[in-house]
């Protein structure tokens, strides 16, 4: 047996693999996965105007679909949906689970929703299990960044199969994103709407070319990954629990710390 | 076909239905729910320093499981897991998702964990899916109250299956739990650990004792429900989206606007 491993860790990553050639899935049925959601915000990698209170720098849930690619959850460069705008501002996810909802009931474009707990500091980690289906093989999500305007991380449209097989591994560096619906600068900007709204973009230490924004690091070439994603496949009639954790260590910044 | 519907709407609702004895669930073989979480902590049902800022009220993410009876997630009167004080107090689901994937591990007493996305404000509604298995018909879960010292409402080991069949929807009304391990006496406390620590204990109108007490209202005979929990039986082979909603509003807090 091969055991097949891709690790994508790509800068600026954002639209992720390319699938609109819709590439056929022929997988067998259904595939179960665990992603495991890293935040690597720390106030070492991310010194400036780093959010020490009320609140302090932390991570909103995750909600995230399993969906083909008629479905689409937020697309850079792109408008962002209401639903994708009240989660990017406020964390509040009901409009976009309606919204998910929706595409699955009209137009059959979507597998599943899951979601996956907050984290309540800058790094840490967080957790959960989703199931992907032939139709139905890409990924996207979003946790918002808290505090800030409308900044989020996630993936769009990540495609977990290849050809006739489920890929066993899938490892993606997450970078900051403005949902364009708000015109804050800085993480503890005053709520203020941008109207007309602008579409969603990638965050970067050069742009917005200001330096109030709070990613601006004028002498770096690129960010750090301010997050990071894997994605597990999990082995068919697993013992025991249903969405079994693989090895994580006991407390959900015990890798990081080590790290930075 | 006869229609199993059960409506428990307990005051003071805590350890729910008996399942001491252990009853046998001869039910068929897993059963899918759909549940509502919905958040009734208005200001006109809760005028007491209602907070209105950084942060106002909210709910933090759901975090449950479902089980057999060698697994418990917190219990009325008992002492609070290093997980659910971090959960109750924080907000931070880690600790509480590995002590579950040890009693998953090692006594094979949890089926799997479920999560919703948290609720940014004191009145709305979340969701998701979770699973049943005769040998784990049990569900338990946790929500923090936002902001609080170490204050949360949730379910223990609610019994999902009556004999051979799963009820077909539960419905249950919530109260404030003080998980026992921050002294502080209302929302905005600063933290302030209880040592030694004390046992999870229901917060009432006049409980604790003492007019600072944020849900100290004397007039009151007894505190109206600040949350409200439903669970779903999904049907099986429900076509298009795999976690369906059941009619929900568009808006999560369209119901609770009209009751309140």
């Amino acid at each position: 047996k091969v055991l097949w491993t891709v690790l994508v860790t790509m800068l600026g990553y954002a639209s992720s693999l390319p699938v609109g050639e819709d590439a056929l899935c022929t997988a067998e049925e259904l595939a179960k996965y665990r992603i495991i959601f890293t935040g690597k915000w720390s106030q070492t990698a991310f010194p400036k105007q780093y959010p020490l209170y009320r609140p302090p720098a932390q991570w909103s849930s995750l909600l995230g679909v399993t969906h083909s690619s008629d479905y689409s959850m937020w697309k850079k460069n792109e408008y962002a949906s209401n639903g994708v705008r009240d989660f990017a501002e406020k964390g509040e996810a009901w409009a976009l689970m309606k919204e998910i909802e929706e595409a699955g009931e009209k137009i059959q474009s979507v597998h599943g929703i899951f979601s996956a707990p907050a984290i309540s500091s800058g790094t840490g980690q967080t957790s959960t299990e989703l199931e992907a289906h032939p139709r139905h093989p890409l990924v996207s999500f979003v946790v918002r960044i808290v505090p800030s305007p409308d900044w989020f991380v996630g993936v769009d449209s990540l495609n977990l199969c290849e050809g006739d097989h489920w890929m066993d591994e899938v490892s993606v560096d997450l970078f900051p994103y403005d949902a364009g619906t708000d015109s804050g600068f800085t993480f503890s900007s005053p709520n203020f709407a941008t109207i007309p709204q602008d579409t969603v973009t990638e965050i970067t230490c050069s742009s917005p070319s200001h330096p109030a924004n709070s990613f601006y690091y004028p002498k770096l070439k690129i960010l750090p990954p301010i997050a990071q994603v894997t994605m597990v496949k999990l082995k068919k009639s697993q013992p025991g629990l249903s969405a079994p954790f693989i090895n994580l260590p006991a407390k959900s910044n015990e890798i990081i710390d080590t790290v930075s």
